[in-house]
């Protein structure tokens, strides 16, 4: 898999891709990040990326010139599955969205910045238009990271215990169970005794109903769908 | 205000608290962020902080005890307003929790990382469980930078323009209207001429239309909160 992020901050970017899952990822060769910094793009002394928006009003707008420079430029070189742009007003990502894109070959990923892009980008460039939550930040590369984060781990060989991933939280609809580990007694906080068993058809069991029990007492919306 | 964040990779932090809007708000005094590694609250030379979860199954999980450390030490300097866990079993953070929250004046943030931490943790230690959206993350650290950056840039004299937030997606439960910079004409991608006359109660009244078009299309369920 291979994803080119498009932003003005790629400073801002560094180290969650140089820290962690993200790193060895990357290292093992099973995802190239390729961060693009929009200003290369620019033509001007300036290198000036954006501009004041038509009709007046606070916040500055990212221009469609430099973003279609470097998306073209990027599609010369190959084929993308999608061009993402990360914005407050995209579809909300959700578990199955990252899995579906897990599945991606190429991908673009565009950061918006202070009151986002050019409307004709996201009318003539972008393909898909993804949320991260219902918030606004500062720009759309914590946005990126996030995405990028929730995408990347779920490649083959990514976790180093391939069933890890698979009993997180979302992928069954349920919420995850309790977890403990040592110590079994904590200043009189004591790990529950079925998990110190070796029962594992029982231990199974209990997560089971406690995965249900918190499900419906935190998000009984996800046991609807 | 002030945040701790405690975290086993405090340099996959690094980079978000150095650049753009949060370099700028820690830089004015307006908000001192401090990362804490969890590793420091440790005793053992293997500077040990989590361990496999009771009752078997895949993936780590972090200890009682340094956690416990930690954030008795912090405790101990001055008065939290919350311990927030960020878990995808949490709240969901939206733009009402985050005005919220930057009224705060010490916040303290853990984040998990890989399984998440051990459930008595959660039972007595921390006050508010917080998710960035139903997907999963490799750790934590991804989403307490989101919460932070959703916070401070709300923080009166962070952002330049201070009607720049209030014109925010979801501040009022709409979308924000389409927006525009320079050129007038891109390829033939015409700016709408409503934004190049001048008439602003005219330019007023479409980016109304605008923003309540866009969020019935996109976000019906906005309306109806």
């Amino acid at each position: 898999m291979r994803i080119d992020i498009i932003t003005v901050l790629p400073e801002l970017l560094k180290s969650p891709f140089e820290a962690s899952i993200l790193k060895r990822a990357i290292e093992k060769g099973l995802v190239e990040v390729h961060l693009h910094n929009l200003r290369d793009y620019t033509e001007d002394n300036y290198k000036q990326v954006d501009d004041y928006q038509f009709g007046g009003g606070a916040g500055m707008v990212l221009m469609i010139e430099p973003i279609d420079k470097c998306i073209t430029a990027l599609k010369k070189e190959r084929t993308y599955d999608e061009v993402i742009y990360l914005t407050p007003d995209g579809e909300t990502l959700n578990q199955k969205t990252a899995n579906s894109l897990s599945l991606r070959k190429n991908l673009i990923i565009l950061c918006g910045h202070y009151k986002g892009v050019d409307q004709r980008v996201r009318d003539t460039l972008v393909t898909r238009e993804i949320s991260i939550g219902d918030y606004v930040l500062s720009g759309g590369e914590l946005g990126a990271a996030v995405l990028c984060d929730s995408i990347i781990r779920l490649l083959p060989g990514v976790l180093n215990d391939e069933t890890s991933a698979l009993t997180d939280t979302f992928q069954d609809n349920l919420l995850a169970p309790p977890v403990y580990t040592r110590p079994r007694d904590y200043k009189g906080l004591k790990v529950p005794e079925v998990l110190l068993g070796g029962n594992f058809p029982e231990i199974e069991k209990w997560r089971e109903e406690e995965a249900l029990k918190r499900t419906q007492e935190l998000r009984p919306d996800l046991l609807e769908k």
